[in-house]
């Protein structure tokens, strides 16, 4: 291959929360009554900025680790119970089924999701072309959850990835593709800011699956080049 | 006066979902839960960025006229009943309570929000230094919520404000107060980005009360200048 061009993007490894499914809002609830619970007062916004991390890292994030230390685990099993009673509400982003149809015959799909299998396989019932995916990884599988790089290795090792791309709408998204050295494609679907994203390492950035469908052939998916969108 | 000064902040209005409690997330989920009653699918980004509009604008700004004439109030009664469910889960934003009895002696304190008066008050109640504010309004007390002007004027007319000073989370603050000529402070504690909050005519923004307080002395409500930080 000429010097300078780049091989074709082989696999692209998905987000769930905030990118496949609109479930950002929920999860915020969930864990604002689940510190709720246990007495905690914690930032909407705050608890926002961490979606997409692992739960076994959120608490700590949002407030501190005395209180991971001393109540995390009450936190998680409040925060499944509190989103069990608004997972009726979540369906799938703005085009994600398209997005996913339209892909799969010409790259390999995986999820990694930072979520629990149990809930991953809820919410990707609410995805249509959901059947797509070649492989659908949980935050359960790995040691280390996102923004550590163990679940973006793990899905380009399950399919033998050579060149993959990651699309997320959360820093931590960006971050773990970062750590494995893989380009983002960012979407603003999660309610998380381009400028937020773009900072994170987010090469270039979408509304919406829907958007990113409708400008797909200018998109790293189909160049190979990291970032072409100039929005 | 000498020119070029501006006469000291005599009235500060302040916002309630997001300013003073932390109930934007809340209201998100509400809505969400509401269209889904009547069978629509809305995007929880796009919901929250119209948190801070009328309740009366934000189904037609969401999903579009042809839905407001068909069920827009069915989707608002849907909202206020989904929000009281999740009521009890809201607590002022971090350092609302002391903002307001620090500014209590300096400043006349009025609350504009675009809530109907029973959920005001019940979020207000929440907030321990609410008895600081002089005069408190809904919107069901004006024609026209905000992003118009009307909810500013008839707070600065109430208690006959000479120079006011809007402090906000959402767009619509500043859009409103902008209508008004009046400057915004905005507060990123209601999950909107500080780009967009300037961009709709916030001249300073700090992260939430606690942070305004902190840095007072420098502040629009301190030094009567619209804009003095640079973050």
């Amino acid at each position: 291959m000429p010097a300078g061009q780049h091989s074709p993007i082989d696999t692209v490894v998905f987000d769930l929360d905030g990118t496949l499914v609109d479930s950002v809002y929920q999860h915020v609830v969930a864990w604002m009554g689940a510190f709720r619970d246990v007495g905690l007062q914690v930032s909407g916004s705050d608890v926002h900025r961490c979606i997409g991390m692992g739960g076994d890292r959120l608490v700590a994030q949002v407030a501190g680790e005395a209180a991971e230390w001393a109540v995390g685990d009450d936190v998680r099993r409040a925060h499944d119970s509190h989103f069990r009673d608004l997972m009726s509400q979540v369906h799938e982003t703005r085009g994600a089924s398209d997005l996913l149809s339209r892909l799969a015959s010409t790259h390999r799909l995986v999820l990694a999701s930072s979520g629990s299998q149990e809930v991953t396989e809820a919410l990707l019932s609410t995805v249509d072309a959901a059947g797509s995916l070649t492989v659908v990884l949980s935050g359960t599988e790995v040691a280390h959850s996102k923004p550590a790089p163990d679940l973006i290795q793990a899905a380009m090792h399950a399919v033998d990835a050579e060149r993959a791309i990651v699309v997320g709408d959360s820093v931590w998204d960006a971050q773990a593709a970062q750590a494995c050295g893989v380009p983002t494609i960012g979407l603003l679907c999660g309610g998380i800011d381009e400028a937020s994203l773009r900072g994170a390492g987010a090469g270039s950035v979408f509304a919406h699956p829907a958007d990113l469908l409708a400008q797909l052939g200018r998109s790293p998916l189909s160049t190979g080049q990291p970032a072409l969108n100039g929005s």
